[in-house]
C-alpha cells in the first residue's frame, strides 16, 4: 500500500473527545472515526468505526467500556488505537502519514480563519483561554500532545467563532463602555461555527443554490444550543455571545437570563470558586450559570430525549416545563432571525444531537413558528431517524419554505477546509 | 365651590417625580399635572400645568429652575405648590379632598393588582425592595411622606410588574434551579406595566376592538426601554425580566448581554459598591450594568434625540453605532413577538419618550421589520410630532397592519384603574 497523506481531526468537548481520520484528497474519504464519551463521568465508553476504501465498514465498536477518566488519557488511548491500525492489512501505513492534525478550538477571538500552530500561535491560543477558560483548555492540552507526539504533522487550530466574524458591529457590540470592550476584547463572538459552516455548505448543495445565495435559519441544538441567521451564506447573527453562555439554554447552561439574576442567586456568587483551580479565573457565578443550570437543573437529567419522553409520554410536569421552555426560547430566535434575514430565509435547519434526533422537539418548534410559513410533514419528521443521508427534508413535498435536518459533522468540516483552503 | 373627591397620582423615576391630580369621576378629568426633572443632576426644573373644568389651560410653567436636589424635597415642593392651589379661585378646596393617592411602584413581585397600603402592605413593599433595590426605594419614600402628610387619603400602590402576571410559566421561568427560583422569588416579572395597560386600552379603542381581542406588539422606548407582546389584551411576553435590566438597552442600562460578560469587565465587579449605601445590596457589577452602560456609555449622552441627530445629521460614527444597535435590538424583539403572537398582531405600537418623539427611530425600526408586513406613511410619521391626540396612526391609510404612536400616560392609567377597580 502506497503511503498516503492523511488528515486527523480532533474535537474535544466538555466530556468527550471525537476523532476522525480522512485521506488528504479532494473528496476527503473517511478512514476511521470515533468518540470517547463519559470523560469526567464515572465510566468512559468508546465508539469506533473504520472503513474500507469503498466506504463499507471494516471494524465497528459500540459503547465499549474503557478507562480514560480525563482528556489526556482519552487522547493517549486513541493514539494507541491508531497506532495499532498500522500494518499491512490496515488503512494506516504509519502515523507519519498524518499530514495535518486539525483541532477544534471553541474560542478563537476575532480570527476569521484557521491558524497553523507554531510557537507564536500556541501562545496566542493560551491568551485566548482567558476569554474562554471553560472551553479552550482541553483542546490546547491535545494540541500540546499532538505537537509532542506527531512530529511530522502540521497542527491547525479551527475556531468555532470564525464563522461569525461576518457579523456587523451594531450586532456584535455590547451596549457597554467601548473603551472597556476594546481593552478586554469583549464582543459577541458566537460559536458552533464549524457546525454552521458545514450546515451552510450542505444546505446550499441540497437546495441547489450557490453558497453565497444561501439564506437559512440554522439551529444547532445539543447540550450546548445556539441559533444562527445565515444570510448570503454568511453569519448575520447568532445567539451565543462573548462566551457560549449567552442565548439558548443548554443541558447545564442557563443561556440568557437577566444579567442581575446571579446577584440574587447566591450570597457568595462573587467569590472565586473553590472547586475549580485558580488558573481558570472563574467565579462561583460563572460556574453556576455554566455547570449547574439548564435543563439538568430543572429535571435532574442532561438527556433531552429522556426529558421529552417524560414530558410527552408520562406527563411529568417539570419535564414538560423544561421542554416547553426550550421550544419557546428556540421559537423566539427563529422569529428574530426571520427579521434579521428580512423574511428572506428559504429554510429552517435543525442540527446537533437534539436537533437531529428530537422529532417531538422539531414538531413543537415548527408548530410555534408556523406563522412564518414553515410546515412539517409529520411522517417525514418521524421517519428521519432512519435516514443516514447528510440532509433530510422534513417539510411537505414542494413546500416553498423547507424544513431540513442536517447531520452536522465538525470533523468533516475541518478536513474539507484543509483541502479548500490549502492548509 | 363644592368639595370634590380627588385622585393624586405620583410617579417617581430615577431622576424625576411626575404628578397629576384628577377628579374622582368616571371620565377622570385632569386638574393639574407636572414634573420635576433633573433630580440628582446639577439643576432641577419644574413643568406645571393646571386646567379649568372645560379643559383649557389655567396656568402653565415650563422648565422653571427650582432647588429640589432629592426626591423628598421634590415631593415637598410639589405638596407646597398644591397647597397654594387651594382657595376660592383654585381647583382645590382642600388637600383633604384627596381621596386616593396613587403610587407607581416598579417592582410588585407577583402581585397582579394594585394594593391599598396599610402597615402590612407597607412592610411587604419594603421586602420587595430587596428584589429591586435600584427601583423601589424612591416610590416608598414618597409613600411614607404621603401616609404622614395626607392623613385622609387612601394610598394605593400600582405595580409596573402586575400587567405581566398573565405570562405563562415556560416563559417566566429561568433555566436555573427551581428550588433557588422559589426560595429567592426569581422569575421574569416584567415592567412598564402601567404604560402597557394604558397602551392596550387606548389601542383597542383606536382599532375598534374589544380589549380582550387586542393583539399588538408594543414598544415602550425611553431611557428605560422594553417590548411587550400583547395577546388577547394580556401580556404574553415582555423583554424585561427579574429586574428592568434584562432586554433592550437603555440610556445607562446594558440590557441583555452575555451573563458572563461582567466577570470579564472589571477585576472587582464582585465587590460591594463603595459609592452606594450598603442597604442597597448592590454589587459593583449591577451598578455598572444599570448606571454606566447603555447608549450613554457609548456616546456620552443619555439624550437619544441628540444621538439620532449626530448619527443621521452629522455622520458621527459612534452615535450611528448606538442608533443602529438600538434599532437592531428593537427589531429583534418585534420578530420574536410576532412569533409569540403567532403572526396575529394587528398593530405595532410605539410609546415612551423615544417611541413618541423619535420619528427617525420609528422609521428605521419599521424598515427593519417590513418583512412582517408593517409599513410607515413617512408624512404621517414626520407630522406626528405636531399631534396631541392620544393615539396617532402613522401607517398608510387602509394598511392591514397598523403602526401607531400612543402617548402613554402612567398617571392617567392609575386614575382610571382607581375608578375601574373601585379602589
Amino acid at each position: 500500500m502506497a503511503a498516503s497523506k492523511l488528515i486527523l481531526c480532533l474535537n474535544a468537548g466538555s466530556s468527550s473527545v471525537k476523532f476522525a481520520l480522512f485521506k488528504y484528497e479532494p473528496s476527503t474519504p473517511l478512514l476511521l472515526e470515533g468518540a470517547i464519551n463519559g470523560i469526567t463521568a464515572d465510566k468512559q465508553f468508546l465508539d469506533f468505526k473504520s472503513y474500507t476504501p469503498d466506504g463499507s465498514t471494516l471494524e465497528s465498536i459500540k459503547k465499549q467500556e474503557i478507562e480514560t477518566p480525563d482528556h489526556e488519557s482519552a487522547f493517549k488511548y486513541f493514539m494507541h488505537r491508531l497506532d495499532s491500525q498500522q500494518g499491512d492489512k490496515r488503512m494506516l501505513d504509519s502515523l507519519a502519514d498524518i499530514y495535518v492534525a486539525c483541532h477544534r478550538v471553541v474560542h478563537g477571538g476575532a480570527n476569521p480563519r484557521p491558524l497553523v500552530i507554531d510557537d507564536s500561535v500556541d501562545h496566542e491560543l493560551e491568551m485566548l483561554s482567558d476569554l474562554a477558560p471553560l472551553h479552550n483548555q482541553r483542546a490546547l492540552d491535545i494540541v500540546h500532545s499532538c505537537r509532542a507526539h506527531l512530529k511530522s504533522a502540521k497542527n491547525v487550530a479551527f475556531f468555532d467563532s470564525s464563522f461569525h466574524m461576518s457579523i456587523l458591529p451594531p450586532i456584535y457590540t455590547f451596549p457597554i463602555s467601548l473603551d472597556v470592550q476594546k481593552r478586554h476584547q469583549l464582543r459577541k463572538y458566537g460559536f458552533h461555527g464549524l457546525s454552521y459552516a458545514f450546515i451552510a455548505s450542505e444546505s446550499a448543495k441540497f437546495l441547489g443554490v450557490d453558497g453565497s445565495d444561501l439564506n437559512v435559519i440554522a439551529l444547532h441544538l445539543g447540550s450546548g444550543a445556539s441559533a444562527c441567521a445565515i444570510g448570503s451564506g454568511k453569519s448575520v447573527n447568532t445567539s451565543m455571545g462573548l462566551t457560549p453562555l449567552e442565548g439558548l439554554p443548554g443541558a447545564t447552561r442557563s443561556g440568557s437570563i437577566d444579567p442581575s439574576l446571579i446577584f440574587h442567586y447566591h450570597s457568595n456568587s462573587s467569590r472565586m470558586s473553590a472547586s475549580l483551580s485558580k488558573e481558570l479565573k472563574l467565579t462561583v457565578a460563572e460556574e453556576i450559570l455554566n455547570k449547574e443550570s439548564g435543563w439538568k437543573s430543572l429535571t435532574g437529567t442532561t438527556d433531552f430525549g429522556e426529558i421529552t419522553e417524560r414530558a410527552l409520554g408520562q406527563g411529568d410536569e417539570v419535564c414538560k416545563l423544561a421542554f416547553d421552555m426550550f421550544v419557546n426560547r428556540v421559537a423566539m430566535y427563529v422569529g428574530q432571525y426571520w427579521v434579521a434575514l428580512k423574511g428572506g430565509a428559504s429554510a429552517l435547519v435543525f442540527a446537533g444531537g437534539i436537533g437531529e434526533r428530537g422529532a417531538e422537539l422539531r414538531k413543537a418548534v415548527v408548530d410555534e413558528v408556523a406563522c412564518l410559513g414553515f410546515e412539517l410533514d409529520e411522517e417525514r419528521n418521524k421517519a428521519a431517524a432512519g435516514s443516514d443521508a447528510v440532509v433530510v427534508e422534513i417539510s411537505p413535498e414542494g413546500a416553498r419554505l423547507k424544513v431540513l435536518i442536517v447531520h452536522t459533522d465538525e470533523q468533516k468540516e475541518m478536513a474539507k477546509e484543509v483541502l479548500d483552503q490549502d492548509l
